[in-house]
């Protein structure tokens, strides 16, 4: 395969109308796909229904220690549920709290309090001239909507497979007292999957923040979320490196069983130290009597320990691997060598990543549009939706079927290869 | 009988030697008995068991529309779950969120979100020099936690048989543009179990505010909860009234199924105009992807519609009346025209408002925990949890068995009698 970069401009242009016939073709058969989010397919969804059997009008509703979970109380959730989390985590129990259906909920929580409460005695940010965060990108849409709804500055901080820049991060925590905190999602990271290097997690917990409030958020989202059982990435555990550099109060951990039982009716929990914990139990007590102890008891029943929550897991990987083993197939088939796109290869989570010629990702996402498949926006992946070289893209193999996957990935690459022509003829011609 | 107030000196000392005895021999007992909440007993947790049938393995998870209830979305529920809420309300389902397990968070995050992003296109309360909310008491102490949490000033307003004074209620939000909001129980008020008269609500809807973001907080958490077939209470919908009067956007009305399924594992939800939810709708978003919706499923799945809720509710009755009757019974008998104290009669709800003398309801409480009957806390009926007359306690029949509830009634009568003659003799002697 000859890269894109080598043609001449009439073997772009013959290129570029055999390409656009091929567009055509596709177009016309008016396909309808979505890979625009981390949504688990009908298949996972059908391989979870036992869940649902887990509890039914004969069950003791009671937690070993004899609490009813199907009355008001119990704020941090019932003590077995704590455990597994915790487990999901590699966490202590103590330094949990369980929550409602979804982890996305904590995390606004934990800003909200944070503007109108401070964190553990400090000014309520809503009080300070200026809040900022760091944002390594390409990165997950929705935390950074977050802190752009309560206007705190968004800086992006460059990714790499070990995770964040920790020298820019290292610099910015240290030198400005208005950095109060970053994103991160550290295992199997949205949208790369890429997982923190064991360095990477140990300079986090050395962080020297100018903020006193400042905090790590740890989305863990994909703590368990191994595609292949042979290979698996493996993650510190931050409260503890944190602890040990001196740093305890330092971080707040997120998880949530969205993609282990069901998306949206899982259990969510933060994990942090006590200061932490009983601070935010102080907002926590006044918002709720409670979350949802019987889903809580659900989840335990039905998963009892790690070892069937990792048992779960390979099922779901058994769906999902092929489909991610079919984009990674056709974008090697079709599109190495080509030096028109790059991408990630990752042993867990959700997406792909994908870097495409700088100034194309907004017209390759809108050509799939225009031929019935939707992408995340591109941009989503930065703060305030603007990537600045407008190349990645993440794709989410994980809702379509097999099939649809490798049809969606077939008119991605052409799409990509177009708009590359495209964009190579532009610059030729400038 | 014979009023305390026309006993002499002597007649006291001899009832106090009398009491106190009497006391003495039920503190032995060592009861051990919790009447502080509005909790359901076991008995009506066990009556319920129903609806953990009502999903399984072997269930369809599709909304009829076709939305997999086990998948991310469907921000504001789904629509079968709109429609029971908006039955329980009385209103329509186009003007329903359904959220999470309980409404206390809803209400919690409405002030929150008030705080943080203003209403509507206000200035956010927290750049305020000043927020006040008019809080009728008694009334529910987590109500007032809330707007105390948020540093927003508390302002009583004196409750009659008939709803909140609303000549004061409509002096304040015509005149003082800081009053941003009122805590309303308008059905079966907690603690009095009064039901706000039509007049009451045709006047809340036509209020005047001087704040364009004022709004009412109604909170109507007992909509179904008659304690009797053949006398319930009845409430206008105030959203309507509110859109009759010119003033659409003025309310917030919540309500759960908190205490017609399970406390802290029910369905909750909010109703507003359309350009209410709207505004909400744009923090929600980056808020949650959506709330649990199998557990919205499960709900219509066992209650169908009004008529299933209506019939899980004369159930729930059937456990709740006898323990009201049990405490009326008692305090008629044993405190009728004593002159110590007076209390309400409630077709509904979940609690029996008592007034002592004043200056005798902290010391009652302590008495009755004492020998072991816990009560709310004196004062939690009002904003800061200071009650100004000493007077008001909050009686909670529900969690108890009937037998329970005789002993406790038993015991708080004995206390109001004792801690009454001792006042009476300080009168005298002062």
């Amino acid at each position: 395969m000859k890269a894109y970069q080598e043609l001449s401009r009439e073997e772009l242009l013959d290129l570029k109308d055999e390409l656009s016939r091929a567009f055509d073709i596709v177009k016309e058969k008016g396909l309808k796909l979505d890979m625009s989010r981390g949504k688990p397919s009908v298949a996972q969804l059908e391989m979870g229904m036992g869940l649902l059997d887990a509890l039914d009008s004969k069950s003791c509703m009671k937690t070993a220690a004899g609490l009813d979970t199907r009355n008001y109380g119990l704020l941090d959730g019932i003590p077995e549920a704590k455990k597994l989390m915790a487990e999901i985590m590699q966490v202590n129990p103590e330094n949990v709290i369980v929550c409602g259906n979804a982890s996305l909920p904590i995390m606004y929580d934990t800003i909200s309090r944070s503007m109108t409460h401070g964190v553990m005695g400090s000014t309520p940010w809503c009080k300070l001239e200026k809040v900022k965060f760091l944002c390594p990108a390409p990165g997950y849409d929705r935390h950074f909507a977050i802190t752009q709804h309560f206007g705190i500055e968004m800086i992006t901080i460059p990714m790499s497979p070990q995770g964040p820049d920790m020298d820019l991060v290292e610099k910015y925590v240290k030198e400005d007292a208005s950095i109060k905190g970053i994103w991160c999602v550290p295992k199997y990271s949205n949208p790369q999957g890429y997982t923190y290097s064991d360095e990477t997690v140990k300079r986090f917990a050395a962080l020297k923040p100018a903020a006193e409030d400042f905090r790590i958020f740890w989305d863990n989202a994909y703590a368990v979320h191994d595609l292949y059982e042979d290979r698996s990435d493996s993650l510190l555990d931050i409260l503890s490196e944190c602890e040990k550099a001196g740093n305890p109060d330092m971080v707040y951990e997120f998880a949530s069983t969205s993609k282990i039982s069901f998306a949206g009716a899982g259990i969510a929990a933060i994990a942090s130290s006590k200061a932490n914990l009983d601070f935010i139990k102080k907002s926590m007590t006044i918002q709720t009597i409670g979350y949802d102890k019987i889903n809580q008891l659900l989840h335990v029943n039905y998963f009892k320990d790690i070892q069937g929550v990792k048992a779960q897991m390979i099922k779901h990987a058994q769906i999902l691997r092929p489909k991610f083993e079919a984009v990674l197939r056709v974008l090697e088939e079709e599109l190495g060598g080509l030096g028109i796109g790059e991408w990630t290869k990752p042993n867990g989570g959700y997406f792909i990543s994908f870097d495409a010629m700088e100034g194309c990702a907004k017209e390759i996402v809108a050509r799939c549009k225009e031929a019935g498949v939707v992408l995340t926006g591109a941009g989503a992946t930065f703060p305030y939706g603007k990537d600045p070289k407008d190349s990645n893209i993440r794709i989410a193999p994980s809702f379509p079927t097999p099939e649809e996957m490798a049809q969606a990935t077939d008119l991605f690459v052409l799409c990509v290869k177009l708009v590359s022509v495209n964009k190579l003829l532009e610059q030729k011609e400038a």
